[in-house]
């Protein structure tokens, strides 16, 4: 039996298989043919992002697409993370742990005590990040990240039926004990050091969002996110 | 209500307070007086990274200290974390999320495909790490962290009476699954890079280790003992 984890992924656009062609940007060319050594006939995987995979080889400098693939590593429920921008790099760090757990959608939030303004490269950034942890961890899905958008509005526009807010300090009860395992969609929204505002956490209340907490530690702003998707993710699996 | 989550924390070792005077270190009188330009009665926390802690005040050059403290951040089990070194400095990131998230002991494995021995610096600098991460998350314990030793001596040497080993690629059941909430001492092994080698898994069995999986994605080494212990840490609270 072939076995999907010693070969290489890319993601692809699902528009760059035509019939039974794969037609490469110059990019995945280049890290197909000069990075990985690969040559003709070698086999690799391709992903959409959206769920499928195929079982590709080379063929001169373009792709030949054998065979769909039959994947399990996805989760039956959509958790969009609702992030607020933590200082430094930690959101490079999010991304890739949340991606390995099987998050679907990052939501970068500015919120009151968020001190950076991302750059534009950033999302551009984040999008790599999860694409490779998605490669890496066997994904079927490239989880979407979108542009960062204030609370206020990320906080109004969002449209799933179970909605956490993590809240360290108050007394709210933990997440294990109120995850609802017949959910189809799931997001969580995790503060910025120092955790929301009071106002924050009156808003969040006031559009559906229940607060939880995550245990009786305070967690940094990285490590929150990972443990509440962990959490999620085995309760579904 | 004094709130210690805005108090300074330093660890101690319990002989330093005899009756109500603390005797500092000359660090720890550098860090309180240079470093966070604590004045005299400026009060701070002291902990034993044994369970216990205490409001103390600054008295010239030495401390007081003013009463036992309660804390209730402590998990109501024993987690000894037996992990596998992986590469690079995969390990400082381990001891500081896994002490965040409730760890008691981590104790550092050479396993078939660990590829480095570690310098003797190494486990002061992960003792360094645990202390400051205990210290952030406002843990009452600093965890031990053990002196590396090889898989045959660690496995045989365990004492826990529920112990996991952790497999990514075999059918095995999910943690969450089978994690018994009556157990007062859990010990979890995790491979690293690669996984263990069917010999280690063996040996495991044999000594009466239950192989289990953290899901169905592949998760780096790193974040598999991230989310082990979130995942038990969420049951017992």
């Amino acid at each position: 039996m072939l076995s999907l984890s010693q070969l290489q992924r890319i993601t692809i656009h699902s528009q760059q298989i035509q019939e039974t062609h794969l037609l490469l940007t110059p990019q995945q060319q280049h890290y197909l043919l000069r990075v990985l050594r690969l040559r003709d006939s070698d086999k690799f995987i391709v992903m959409d992002g959206m769920g499928k995979w195929w079982l590709a080889q080379l063929a001169g400098e373009q792709g030949e697409v054998l065979e769909p693939l039959e994947v399990k590593t996805e989760l039956p429920v959509a958790i969009t993370l609702m992030m607020a921008l933590p200082k430094g790099n930690g959101f490079d760090e999010i991304v890739r742990y949340c991606t390995e757990l099987g998050v679907t959608c990052i939501a970068p939030i500015l919120s009151d005590r968020t001190l950076l303004n991302p750059s534009p490269q950033k999302l551009e950034r984040w999008q790599r990040i999860a694409s490779e942890a998605a490669e890496q961890s066997e994904r079927a899905v490239v989880p979407t990240i979108l542009q960062p958008v204030a609370f206020n509005t990320a906080i109004k526009e969002n449209i799933a039926t179970h909605r956490y807010i993590c809240e360290a300090r108050g007394n709210y009860p933990h997440l294990q004990q109120i995850i609802n395992k017949t959910a189809n969609d799931i997001i969580i929204a995790i503060g910025p050091e120092g955790g929301w505002t009071n106002q924050e956490i009156e808003i969040a209340k006031e559009s559906g969002f229940q607060p939880i907490s995550l245990g009786r530690r305070i967690l940094r702003a990285v490590t929150a996110p990972i443990v509440a998707i962990s959490l999620i993710a085995a309760n579904f699996e």
